[in-house]
C-alpha cells in the first residue's frame, strides 16, 4: 500500500511517499481502509518528535482516519499513529460507526474537535438554556463547533473572538451573535461590553495568559471558565481558590484523553449526538482543504504557518 | 415586644432581653410573628461586629426566623437582623411558604444550610447518578444535609469526613457510607483508600489549606471540587489552570448570597426541593437545642466553643 513515512524526525521535508506492506490487525483491533485522514497541528509534532509521548522509527504519522473495514463498517477511529495511508489499525473500542448522512471531513472533525467542544459544553460547564458563552478561539477547530453547539442547546448570546477580520466573519457566520478582537487589552471590558454590559456565563479558553486571568474576571455569579488549551505557552495566573469563593466561579480543567476514563461509553454518545446535529444539517465542519499523499509536505507546511482555517484531511488513493 | 437587643457590640454578655415596640413591615416587606428564629455562628459575629459588612446599634441580631405572617401563611425568612424577636420583618423576596409537613427546625435548617447543599450539589458540581462524592464536616450544618442530598440523588458512595468519633457516628446515621477521620496527615490517601482504591469525583470542601489541596489531588479525571468555605483561615495553595487541564479536574467556588443574582427564583425551586424530600422523610435537619429568649447567652457560648451539633434554635415566646 501506498503511505507517508518518516525514517528521521524533522520538519515537513522528512514525510515521503512510500510503498509499505499492509499493517495486520490483531486481536481487538480494526483494519481501515482509509478514505479520509485528518491532518492535525499534533501531527507536526508527531513527525520532529516534539510531544511529550515519543515516538519511534520509521513512523506513519496521523491519529484520526475514516473509512470500511472489512466487514463493511464505516468508522471514524483514533489512531495513535498510521493514519496517512491507505490501509490503518485501530483498536475496536477507538473505531465509532458514521451514519452515511456524514460526509469523511465531517466525521474527521467530530472524533477529536467535535467531542472536545461536547465534552466542554456537557461536562466541563454544564451549559444551561439561555446562558451566555464566550468562545475563544472561534475559528478552531474546537472553536468553530463550539459556537454551533452552544446555539444548537439553547444559549442565549455566544460570544465568539478570533484575531481576524476573516475568522470573526466565519464566527459570525457559524451562529455567533458577537465577534470580539482576540486581541483586545482590556479583555474583561470587551466580553461584557458584547455581552450587552452584563458579566458572562461561561467561557471556554484556550489560550493562556492575561486572556485566561481576563475571562475569569469577566465571569458572573456561577459562571464557569473552561481551560482546555495554552496557545500562548504563556501560562495564567494561579487561581486562589477564595477569589473563586468570593465571585461564585468555577474554572474546570479539560484534556480529551480522559474521556476515556469516565464511566460508560461517554465518546459513543458524544459522537452519536454530533453525527445526528451534522446530519440535521445543524452542525457543520468547517473544510480546510484536501491534500494527496504527494501534498502532505504542503499540508505540514500550511499548518506550521498557522495559515489554514477548517478542518485539513489526506486522501491515500492519491 | 420582647426581643434580644444589643447596645454595645461585644461576646455573650451583650445579649440583653429588652421590650420593644413591634417592627413595621413597609412597602414589599412581610411582618412575621416568630415561631422559631436560628441561632448560627455568623450571630456571633454579628454581636461582636466582626463581620466585613458592619453592623449599626442598636441591633436585634438573627438573621433567619420561621413563622407566619398576618394573612396566615407559615414562612420562613432570610432577614438580615431581628430575628431574636417575637415579631420580624423581611423582605417579601425572601419569604418562602413551608408546607405543614416541614416543622419548624427543619425549615429554619434549608433556608442557608439546606440550600447551600443543594447549590452545591445541582450548580456547583453537577452531581451524576452513581459518582463518589466527599462531604468535608460532614457534621456540620451543609455538611449534615449534604450526605443525605448526594445520597438521595443517587450518589454512588459518600465519603464524610469529621474531627471526632461522634460526629463521624452521626454521618454514616445520616447514610455516608464511610467516615475518615478529618485530621487525617494524607487526606488524598485517605479519601481514595474510603472509595475502594479510586480516586473520587465529587468533593464539597470547607476547610482550607492542606485539605483543599489534598482533597483536589484525590480527584479522578473530571472530578469537581466545590470550595465554599475556609474554617481554618488558611488558604489553599493557589491553582494553576495547567494543573487543572492535566486531570481534567475542575474547583468552583460557591458563596450562598450569589444565588439571588441568579436568573429565575432558584431559591424557590431549592427549598421546594429540599421541603419535598423533608416531608417524604428523606432529607432530616439534625436538631442542636432550643434556646429562650434568656438562653442566647448561654447559646452563643455554646456555638463560640464549638461544641454544638446541629441546628440551634431560638423560641421568643419563652
Amino acid at each position: 500500500m501506498r503511505a507517508v513515512q518518516i525514517t528521521e524526525f524533522g520538519g515537513p521535508e522528512v514525510l515521503n511517499v512510500t510503498e509499505l506492506p499492509e499493517p495486520e490487525a490483531g486481536p481487538g483491533r480494526v483494519l481501515i481502509n482509509v478514505s479520509r485522514a485528518g491532518i492535525n497541528y499534533a501531527d507536526t509534532h508527531q513527525a520532529e518528535n516534539s510531544y511529550l509521548s515519543k515516538a519511534s522509527l520509521p513512523l506513519v504519522p496521523g491519529g484520526e482516519a475514516v473509512g470500511t473495514t472489512p466487514d463493511g463498517r464505516r468508522v471514524v477511529a483514533l489512531l495513535g499513529t498510521g493514519g496517512y495511508a491507505e490501509k490503518a489499525v485501530a483498536p475496536e473500542e477507538m473505531a465509532w460507526d458514521v451514519p452515511d448522512a456524514v460526509d469523511d471531513v465531517t466525521a474527521l472533525g467530530m472524533v477529536v474537535q467535535g467531542a472536545s467542544a461536547w465534552l466542554l459544553l456537557r461536562r466541563s460547564v454544564h451549559l444551561a438554556e439561555g446562558e451566555s458563552v464566550v468562545v475563544h478561539a472561534a475559528a478552531g477547530g474546537v472553536g468553530t463547533l463550539a459556537v454551533q453547539l452552544a446555539k444548537a442547546w439553547g444559549a442565549g448570546r455566544v460570544i465568539a473572538t478570533a484575531s481576524s477580520e476573516d475568522k470573526r466573519a466565519l464566527a459570525l457566520d457559524l451562529g455567533a451573535d458577537v465577534a470580539v478582537d482576540a486581541n483586545e487589552p482590556d479583555m474583561k471590558a470587551a466580553l461584557i461590553d458584547a455581552n450587552g454590559g452584563k458579566r458572562v456565563d461561561v467561557v471556554l479558553e484556550m489560550t493562556g495568559g492575561e486572556v485566561t486571568d481576563q475571562s475569569l474576571r469577566a465571569l458572573a455569579p456561577f459562571g464557569r471558565l473552561a481551560f482546555y488549551g495554552m496557545a500562548s505557552r504563556k501560562p495564567p495566573t494561579p487561581v486562589q481558590p477564595a477569589a473563586l469563593m468570593a465571585h461564585s466561579t468555577t474554572i474546570a480543567g479539560m484534556w480529551l484523553a480522559h474521556v476515556f476514563q469516565l464511566p460508560g461509553d461517554v465518546m459513543r454518545t458524544a459522537l452519536g449526538e454530533l453525527f445526528a446535529l451534522a446530519a440535521d444539517g445543524r452542525l457543520r465542519v468547517v473544510a480546510g482543504g484536501e491534500y494527496g499523499l504527494t501534498g502532505v509536505r504542503e499540508a505540514h507546511e500550511a499548518l506550521r504557518s498557522r495559515r489554514t482555517t477548517g478542518k485539513l484531511v489526506l486522501d491515500p488513493a492519491r
